[in-house]
């Protein structure tokens, strides 16, 4: 099958839309011209809107992880005590940065497929007597595991702790609800090959009044990430270097297209895409690695039968019908498979991937009835009143 | 939704691959330089190979009845006798564009969702002790009904007869059987927006030695579609008025990935998707126009359930889910729809079409349980020994 007919369906890079690639290959800008002034202002102004917020917000030329290291270099000093809530790969990850740039790491775990709990990050912080605790690292959504933490309830048990909160939103936000201001979230990083339906290669991140006072006062080592020189160059509409411009373009179409559709039918759709996953999966006699209440509409972690690798279901996913979905990292690996369901996917290429997996599990042994699942799914699509309750 | 999330499954426009289009962007070039003609004997050689052809064959920036005009005013003088053998809306319009440069056209009908008959074309060709039919035209893949006439057996029942033989093998071609040169097709037309996986706008038109002989002869108003002109120009990698450039540079790829996939594949998967379509409509108790024997592998034709317009189906099909189906030409209009299938149409689309008609079908009371034609078609796709014979 032709890489281009591919269902691409991981938790990023997700589907570009056509018309985003389209807009990606206008000719280059002078970066340092009102054109690009004007184009920096708008979609700092779109990207706000999705991150629900007035406070500043810059744009890197990075990856999601690049975002992530700007918000450690810029509001943790090195000796300064962190404290980093990890629920998997990327929580490990937040915490491994602070740690390489002289934080004095704190980690609290949980364990792979569950949420932190805000009474454990309540009952450290309340401890801490002294406000030794400069900084909290969180996030939002783990893409390892397909977790949502509850980052108002997080933010709430912080009570009145001085800490900032970081949050890396990098696959959550735009898929998920995350009131930046309403929940007074100081810092929130996010990735432009997420919910913003862009190729790799941007990532954003919104700073509080409160974290950008915070930010004069840290020493680190900072260049790229500088957040001040940022904001100084954005006063003007530019960027301190050369911005990623093709990116910029594409990301001027993902937000008129993202908010023409409008954040809250966005986020009504990803939930559903999140129910649909779940209800094919568990309608096939599957199991999920995660429970209902903290199940993330991004992406969606389903545990491989046992004598049935994980690794196996996605190559003949992918060799048999161009579904394209994510592997299990680190000792997840070949233990589950991860659908993403975010960006511009469309419900029925999530039908057919289950329908497809559906196909592979009863090829392989796997007790199941060919259609077993996938009429579930289907069921969920009917609008009909009392249709299905026979 | 998106219009750009669109499942497009019409006969024609297809689905365009991305590297079709991204080919399309490239530059202008001059249509009298080194590299269109480079490209014109490329693209040319190409496609013959799709037309199994060494007869020399001609490309005109048109629609496919363009070419099919240029098929009457080559070969087709006023006052000229014509067989005009039609089996639905292309076979009456090969016809009437015959009628309308002057010639004097027989028609022989079937009853719309049928093949023509072989033998009836015989039996007339055998009457005609004076040769007076110069031209036969015939339809390969009707596509107002999803009828595919048997060409070689209606060339064979020509017997001696000298009359020509000019296919309109327009929605056809490339998704199903056509040996021109085994077969002794005289002049074969098709176009780029079928299994050519193109845009519309490029047509083509092979010509045997004797048509070519018998297009000198022939006299009728001719500018944009003379053949002997397009020839003597194609001898000098040029054509007679300005090609459509970008639709050249497109059908560049689209032939690299037909030549890539292979012509008996790239049959033999349209074959498979009209069995996977005849499968799931039969399994939810619809109707089909056509026979088994005479189906199209292009396209199919759906009965819509007494009560239940076609056209209904086809708005809730694309408002719900993004399908998009014609509809019933002329007379059909309302009775039938029709499912494309053919070009860069995905396995798992068709899929997900049938399982969305499934849904619509139940929606509206049709005699119908979820997953009942949808779990047929799954089951086409099991590998696996015995794995169906419960």
């Amino acid at each position: 099958m032709n890489v281009e007919q591919q269902y691409l369906l991981l938790p990023g890079p997700t589907p570009v839309p056509p018309s985003v690639l389209r807009a990606m290959s206008k000719p280059m800008i002078n970066h340092r011209g009102t054109e690009f002034r004007q184009l920096l202002e708008e979609v700092t102004a779109g990207i706000k809107k999705i991150y629900q917020t007035d406070n500043d917000l810059v744009i890197f030329p990075a990856a999601g992880s690049g975002a992530m290291e700007a918000a450690v270099v810029n509001f943790i000093s090195p000796g300064d005590k962190v404290l980093a809530v990890s629920i998997g790969v990327f929580g490990d990850r937040f915490a491994k940065i602070a740690g390489e740039f002289g934080a004095q790491v704190e980690k609290v775990n949980s364990p792979w497929g569950e949420a932190a709990d805000p009474d454990q990050i309540q009952d450290i912080l309340r401890a801490d007597n002294g406000h030794d605790i400069k900084v909290v690292l969180v996030t939002h959504n783990e893409t390892s595991t397909g977790v949502v933490n509850d980052i108002k309830a997080i933010k709430k048990a912080m009570g009145n702790h001085p800490a900032l909160l970081l949050v890396d939103a990098v696959s959550g936000l735009g898929a998920m609800d995350l009131k930046t201001d309403e929940w007074n979230l100081d810092v929130v990083v996010s990735g432009s090959q997420k919910a913003f339906m862009l190729p790799p290669g941007l990532s954003f991140m919104s700073v509080s009044p409160r974290a950008i006072e915070a930010a004069k006062e840290c020493k680190n080592h900072k260049f790229y990430w500088d957040l001040e020189n940022a904001l100084k160059y954005a006063q003007r509409g530019q960027t301190p270097y050369t911005p990623a411009i093709s990116l910029f373009f594409g990301l001027q179409e993902a937000l008129n297209l993202m908010l023409e559709e409008g954040l809250e039918n966005i986020i009504a759709r990803h939930a559903a895409y999140r129910e649909m996953v779940r209800t094919g999966i568990k309608a096939m006699g599957l199991n999920l690695l995660v429970q209902d209440p903290v199940a993330s509409s991004s992406v969606t972690s389903v545990l491989a039968p046992g004598g049935l690798g994980a690794n196996k279901i996605r190559r003949s996913l992918l060799e048999r019908f161009g579904v394209v979905v994510a592997g299990g990292q680190q000792r997840l690996d070949d233990f589950i498979f991860r659908i993403g369901h975010l960006g511009f996917v469309r419900p029925l290429d999530l039908l057919s991937a289950l329908t497809a997996l559906e196909i592979i599990l009863y090829e392989n042994d796997f007790p199941i009835e060919i259609g077993q699942g996938t009429r579930e799914v289907q069921k969920m699509f009917v609008i009909k009143e009392d249709a299905l309750n026979e």
